[in-house]
């Protein structure tokens, strides 16, 4: 099932930026067969839904294994059966 | 890995009420091996970050089998090194 | 305009435990002419649209004020013309 | 206080396509003294706090007066006391 998703992921007690776990994200996110649109406030996700969610679990399993404590991750999911979500799709 | 989370569902083009959907995926999440705690703003979830993921793929294929042509989910994953997170630690 | 609302406020930088903040802001937000219902993923709350702005505005101000230096706070507005929201209206 | 926010509104029960409100929304934010930065998942958003929460009761006040009976909306609120939050800012 084809999915659109918006993740954000937020490192508690890391520090006041998070800057580096931020872009430790996005690269392991490229790695996934998956349409990636990097914004100020997240990560726009296209992909089939069970590569956006292994790819989410992926980032917590790497960036607890990087010496993150605490993560908190926010994932919208969008799915619709009349056709098929695009990112492009959703834009105005 | 364990996690805690907290979804929320919202059908769009279903009606004003989602009353019944929302049943309906409270019903679909108690089936898995998941501690479950609804509220008036969603469902707070304990349990392996495996089956809540699992159980949110079927939630979005259960409604769309159903009918729902539109969903949106917003899922918080929250996940942590430092003990085993539950949602009856994170009370106040 | 009567809203019901759900607020999850997350300071950053500020270790991993954020207990005492979170508490200070249930703290906070019972000075308001709200209703509110606590659970383990954020506030619940239910009053005007007004008054939940204000309190939210309060709230970043405050933990400020306490030595907070980055806030990220999550609101989630609703709003109907065909019946009053209210917490108990939302619950299963 | 300057804050960065990101808003996604949701009209709920206005048929599955919600491509004319949001461009309303858009349209509507756009009137007020705020930096935006529309992509496929919400609106970024950077400028007074007080602005933006302004900004979000205009539309749900908007978006009821044209007929939406309800509407749920997300905004992400962020400040920091350490520099001024831009949207620039974030980018990776």
């Amino acid at each position: 099932m084809q999915a659109t998703a918006e993740l954000q992921v937020i490192p508690i007690g890391s520090g006041v930026s998070v800057r580096s776990e931020v872009k430790q994200v996005v690269n392991m996110l490229s790695e996934f067969n998956l349409t990636l649109e990097t914004h100020a406030s997240g990560t726009n996700i296209e992909g089939e839904l069970d590569i956006i969610l292994a790819a989410t679990t992926k980032v917590h399993e790497f960036l607890h294994q990087s010496g993150v404590v605490r993560i908190v991750s926010y994932l919208k999911l969008e799915t619709r059966t009349d056709k098929i979500p695009t990112l492009s799709g959703k834009r105005l």
